[in-house]
């Protein structure tokens, strides 16, 4: 059974984001694959708070982007969230999309490991709570 | 004597900062001034660590600005934060200027409140400690 | 006929709006009540887009806010923008409250002039285009 | 005679870069690379506005981190900027220390695309005006 999982969720392209270039800044396409990255963690039963209640945070160690095409004010983007491996690292990839035409904008992917919060210690696998909460979804799908 | 202290900062317009009308966006002044306030308090010895330590937070409950001209990519401004009261709110006031023409850029507003951490109730009076804090600075003017 | 136009919004409170004391960080706030006053425009058909086609830009000259009570990760806030007066000034006002339990979070207030963007003249009265599309729009309501 | 070029600047962590964690969010140390490339390209004498003159941007199409060890609310980082290399891609490497303790903090690297405003084409060589600009630094060394 393979072990990757996606979701797809959509972003509004804002004001706010959009640099004097009339596109998107590339700094805040980290934004929107955090957002798309708490969805999908919500949507398998694991968020941050459940995290951070068993003990556990999980920061990004490794963060990767490659810019295809700009997106501007207005635009709305498509990004499928896959989980693509959690034995030592829970790592993500993302593919942003124009949600009109379907134009590939940008590529992303995420590194994080499980620290636990008492000691700060760097764990090599990830907590049983994870593990059981992913196999809890997958057995429903 | 005067209850009124000022402290001088400068602040860089970063290419982060513009908009696509190619000015600060008037979101990120907020950033700007909350630089300069932190400066400040450091500066008299009471800074967001130790308010933390002494087992206070102090949100902001009310914040005005009036945008008078714009800021570039590039720009460097001046701002000017004046501690106007500290009886029941911390009280600040900012004005920012062009550090080349002197011309006026805005002005702002702050106040907070003290809040106790551990039953996040809301004082109605500065800590002793931030008192005690402002008096010594005062002294040693 | 009452000048009032009032649309509501949603808005997620997401992971990198969140502060060190685990509530949002209150400069955040202007991007939400952004967000919801570029909603308001384009539901009237009058956005930022058709504004600069005309030849004008809008910056924001006064904002306000009022903060009530703190929002946290993962909560839904609701923006109630309301159009207040568009004689010299845009003047916008907005209510945030919990989406799940009414609490009221935030007021807010910003004020806009119309800029001609050839000669960056300051224009005393909303120009025409803006004044139409709001005539039509309350005809049709 | 090498292509390298670095260039040190200084960055304040302030309370706004953290998030719930007590961390500086990852996603802040964009800005933080920006700022300094920003400073680097200055510094050479061909700026963004140097460049929009000469009908160029240059938009970033790849962007790496590897985060080391989190920066707190406070630290001061260092970032060395070095300019790795600029044949088709404009190609920087960045290396963030903590100022007081030199402990290694972060790695990123960013590639950026030549493209003509005019007609948005990508351009496979940097602009004469870049290498010149390099050219006359590096003599002056």
């Amino acid at each position: 059974m393979s072990r990757e999982l996606s979701f797809c969720t959509q972003h509004k392209v804002e004001f706010f984001d959009v640099d004097s270039m009339n596109v998107m800044w590339h700094g805040n396409y980290v934004k929107i694959i955090e957002s798309a990255r708490c969805y999908f963690l919500e949507n398998i039963g694991y968020d941050y708070k459940k995290m951070k209640e068993d003990g556990y945070v999980f920061p990004i160690v490794k963060m990767n982007f490659k810019y295809i095409s700009p997106a501007c004010f207005g635009d709305f983007l498509e990004v499928k969230t896959t989980l693509v491996d959690y034995d030592i690292f829970l790592e993500f990839s993302y593919e942003l999309t124009q949600a009109k035409t379907q134009k590939k904008v940008a590529l992303a992917s995420t590194h994080q490991v499980a620290v636990k919060i008492n000691d700060l210690s760097t764990q090599l696998a990830m907590p049983a709570q994870f593990l059981k909460a992913i196999q809890t979804y997958k057995d429903h799908l």
